[in-house]
């Protein structure tokens, strides 16, 4: 195939992680190489930037902090959250991106996000298509929930679930120091795949982490839960340590985060309700119940932004993913997203990169297996360590300065109009 | 001197921090050395555990595991805040004391803690004096706080301080990815002084850092606070990072987490108030106030356990105390708590060890300078990153094993009785 002259621009979109920045400098360092891409735009918080025309010009940046990007922590061109509509409903969007990759003679559309951010991709590839634009799109993968389809696992998810475990491991040499009881209720994030909950059976593993692991994968029962606590209590002289995903339901749908609690509710732009405070509901419940001391812990921001302690793996892959986008699209490809695809060689984990059509993981989740979690649903069974461990070896950290970290700095020059 | 023979019994007091443990290393690795010292002994919930005759022989641990101490949260051998009562109104906990000091033969005392437990340290002191029973008693300090009088600074602060400076670097890259308003309340431990709250000011330092800190040494005024955020919101196009002391109070003294709470207030067994919440209160005032979006984190146990995170110039310091705590007993000394002394050689930070009376010590809280604080009561000057920058020096992490850290698992083998 003859190989397609035009400039390229890359978006990163939705929740940041550890190591979504990894996946930048994998496409933008590769792209800025290839001699078919006279020019590399970074989007100013992702599509929205490309339909205002703010986006940077990443050949003014230095090679180095694109380097640092690595470890750097979060979206360094800023993240959005904007849902394109139907594009036979409203074509108003994809007009205005039409029109601006004609301006800036776009050719190579790089994206970078989880699955409302793959759903974009496809629209916007399969409106391209429709209007005759030759214009290739590539997804990277990127989601600390490690819920995206078809690929066996995500970029950001390992080196959040290395902080997870960690901290468990910490919290749990913590939680125990006096001799009177706790009950401590860590919060993990995760809407509707346990994925990340799930990370703190490493911890339990490692016979320091939680007596008690709640996803969101299977119906909450208040009743059962209260059981299962006063169990762990009795059993362990009221020393329990319970990880629950912000996004578990009960039987109606209710988040428990809504129980007892008085927040407002509020919907984020995809229609999603805002999770927060389900440790702190069940801390409440429990000490009611229990009449005993609690304790509620909630990982919030760290757990996706703690690059200070991310995986090697993670960071490693984040790069190639973002690296192969680039190299596959100029071989041809389009309308695709990198994935991961496990092989074990000898016992070793090896990881090999593919495409899979963006049709296909467009607003799929995928969830954690039934038969990965133990038969009471309080727990993870060895088939889920055997899945984990390899994505959270090695350590990567930021290099420092004055001991504290020393984080990329773009210069985010403007591209000219 | 001639040396005094006897055993010698070591314990953990109040909150755990990242390094206890390597004090617990330096005490327990030194006293084994000793000739003059048969049996070593660790108190099992500090001087619960001696009144209940419950400590460990720790001649029956490996070697490897008491080295792995140092790289080790929490407290091995467990916690405890037990508050000793005024031995001239109820001798009895003493008189205990007396008596199991007599049938073990101890006559070292060591224990490591923060004010209350060298107020304990203290009174035991004294009135083993008082009851004409030869036995040497050297305090340890221990606390997140920095609160310690007479010492530069306390073991534990550094290691916390680290953990708060960085983790605040990272939260700042993920709470302005999006183009839209978002004001994030991050909470720091610390009841009386903002030692650790100040921490945040070397994330600012790096550029990285909160626009707004409020720490307990100052009145917090609510109409003040929101016309800072105010004015930070304007000037930042509405992203704000505030760090705040658990501990800030109004000017009647009430804590800014009782506000609008109505979480039953709890006093834990020295009186003082259960603290938490304070930025979620905080967050709800700003939204409401504001009308903006607002976020708050809460470093909650987190910052006292993340020894995966540790200050190497923290924990040599803390081992390094508890080594010096039983060389100074041995050497003859008694009464006295060990402390860090600060010295200047070349431009280069150096700490010296020596030792303060326990009378001095006991229950006096050291707080931030006002000098070092900004004029607004919103920062922190050069001179508090001169004194703290120093301190968080140096990487310490535990071994890992897959990844994951491998901590000290001791016997804890009860002496025989």
């Amino acid at each position: 195939m003859a190989k397609l002259v035009g400039n390229a621009i890359f978006g990163q979109s939705g929740g940041p992680t550890s190591v979504i920045n990894a996946s930048a400098a994998g496409v933008i360092i590769t792209a800025l190489k290839m001699d078919c891409i006279p020019k590399v735009y970074g989007a100013a918080n992702g599509i929205k930037g490309i339909l205002e025309e703010k986006f940077y010009d990443m050949t003014q940046e230095d090679m180095k902090e694109l380097e640092l990007l690595k470890t750097t922590p979060s979206s360094a061109l800023g993240s959005v959250r904007y849902k394109l509509a139907d594009p036979d409903k409203d074509p108003t969007d994809y007009n205005r991106l039409l029109e601006v990759f004609k301006k800036y003679d776009i050719r190579y559309f790089f994206y970078n996000g989880g699955n409302d951010s793959m759903d974009t991709c496809n629209k916007v590839s399969k409106f391209m298509q429709k209007a005759g634009y030759e214009c290739r799109v590539i997804g990277v993968p990127k989601t600390i929930d490690n819920d995206l389809y078809a690929t066996d696992h995500c970029p950001g998810y390992a080196s959040a679930a290395k902080y997870v475990a960690t901290s468990t491991m910490e919290v749990y040499h913590d939680a125990r120091v006096y001799d009177t009881p706790l009950v401590c209720v860590i919060e993990v994030m995760g809407r509707n795949a346990g994925w990340l909950t799930a990370a703190t059976a490493l911890a339990a593993y490692k016979g320091a982490g939680p007596d008690l692991i709640y996803l969101p994968e299977l119906t909450f029962d208040m009743d059962k839960f209260l059981a299962d606590v006063k169990k762990a209590y009795d059993k362990n002289n009221g020393k329990v340590i319970i990880a629950v995903s912000e996004g578990i339901k009960d039987k109606d749908g209710k988040y428990i985060s809504e129980y007892g609690s008085d927040l407002a509710k509020e919907k984020d732009s995809f229609g999603h309700a805002q999770l927060g405070g389900t440790a702190q509901v069940l801390a409440s419940i429990i000490k009611k119940e229990l009449k005993c001391k609690t304790r509620y812990i909630e990982f919030s921001l760290l757990q996706r932004c703690a690059s200070h302690l991310a995986s090697a793996t993670d960071v490693e892959e984040a790069f190639t993913a973002g690296q192969k986008a680039v190299e596959f699209a100029v071989e041809g490809h389009t309308d695709h997203m990198v994935a991961y695809e496990r092989e074990m060689k000898d016992g070793k984990y090896h990881c090999n990169y593919k495409l899979v059509n963006l049709n296909e993981v467009a607003n799929t989740e995928k969830k954690i297996p039934r038969e990965w979690i133990n038969e009471e649903g309080t727990g993870l069974k060895q088939e889920f360590i055997d899945y984990v461990l390899p994505l959270i070896q090695g350590e990567s950290c930021p290099p420092l300065e004055d001991s504290l970290p020393r984080f990329a700095k773009l210069k985010k020059v403007w591209a000219t109009k």
